[in-house]
């Protein structure tokens, strides 16, 4: 670690140990105060050099995710099943983003943020929201996707905080399996459900 | 405003405007900072007084989110329609507390206060989850109660983050309606569905 000081040379390892304490700051300090200055300042690397990396701030947070952001890749990905399985498939891509560690810290540190922090709270939207959820949503092609894939976030929100941050037993130690049960049919039933969605005067 | 100052009589107006003063400062200043003495002291009266009233802090948001704690009361108004239907009882009930601007302020307030203050967290767990939901599940009589009522509460700390706190579109600002028949079969899939929890080795 004495060599964090030090300017590194640029290559994978330095990608690397940045993303490594983006993963650190965003979890433990929280998105808001976590910048591309106090992230290279860590690593002892130009904060240019990070820019050069990541493009911005929120291209660094989604690298420290590892969320699979490129929506063709998401669609493909959750659609190369049987359509009828696309609810196991995307509660399969959730749980796999809340389920490892690392990636879990950050989520709920942004979540965390979100709730408190103005400057988060687009961030939840544009990357849970627009570019997970709704190439999905769009892929599966029924109507309203905008809304389907916000309610989907909305499962996904409200996962993460009960099991994580708020802890609510027995879902806290609940095994992953069984979330993948529980969630497949209500992703499938917001995703393709005909429940109507017509504007009725209210 | 002006006898706010004043010490009021006891009575159905002092519990009003305590309870009032309590929405306000539960949803604006949050739940952990608003204490029995300082909702005391900006209505003028004793804290002893509110104590008397509410029994507790915990009490005191009970009533100012004016949420059906009683077991009995919420099971038979969940389940006084057909059983097929306590989807849909569930969602209006939750609805009801989420739609209400006064009440929708203190949950909200509840859990951006849950997510970052210890003090709060349990609240939630024990308001919704427990208090509220458990016994809803309990009265429809299927397996894992417990871990069905968290999963509900998932659904309505997810639905309230997402379209109250971190404000995805069109989510937002869909209708009333829409969200009870978006959401009424996920809290029956929740309640009543057979999805396997075994406990199988992971």
């Amino acid at each position: 670690m004495a060599r964090t000081r030090g300017r590194r040379p640029g290559g994978l390892d330095t990608r690397s140990a940045i993303i490594a304490e983006a993963r650190r700051q965003f979890g433990e300090v929280g998105y808001g105060p976590s910048t591309l200055r106090t992230i290279a300042a860590a690593v002892g690397v130009d904060p240019r050099l990070v820019l050069h990396y990541f493009g911005s701030k929120k291209g660094l947070f989604e690298a420290s995710v590892e969320l699979p952001v490129d929506p063709e890749v998401v669609a493909a990905t959750v659609l190369r099943a049987a359509d009828g399985d696309v609810g196991t498939r995307t509660a399969e891509l959730i749980l796999s983003i809340l389920e490892d560690p690392s990636r879990r810290l950050v989520f709920t540190g942004l979540l965390r943020a979100a709730v408190s922090d103005p400057e988060a709270a687009p961030l939840i939207r544009d990357i849970l929201a627009t570019r997970i959820l709704l190439p999905i949503a769009q892929a599966v092609g029924t109507d309203q996707p905008e809304l389907r894939a916000a309610l989907v976030a909305s499962s996904v929100v409200g996962l993460a905080v009960a099991r994580h941050i708020v802890g609510i037993e027995p879902l806290a130690s609940a095994s992953r399996e069984d979330l993948v049960r529980a969630l497949a049919p209500v992703v499938t039933h917001y995703l393709r459900g005909d429940w109507p969605t017509s504007e009725e005067p209210a």
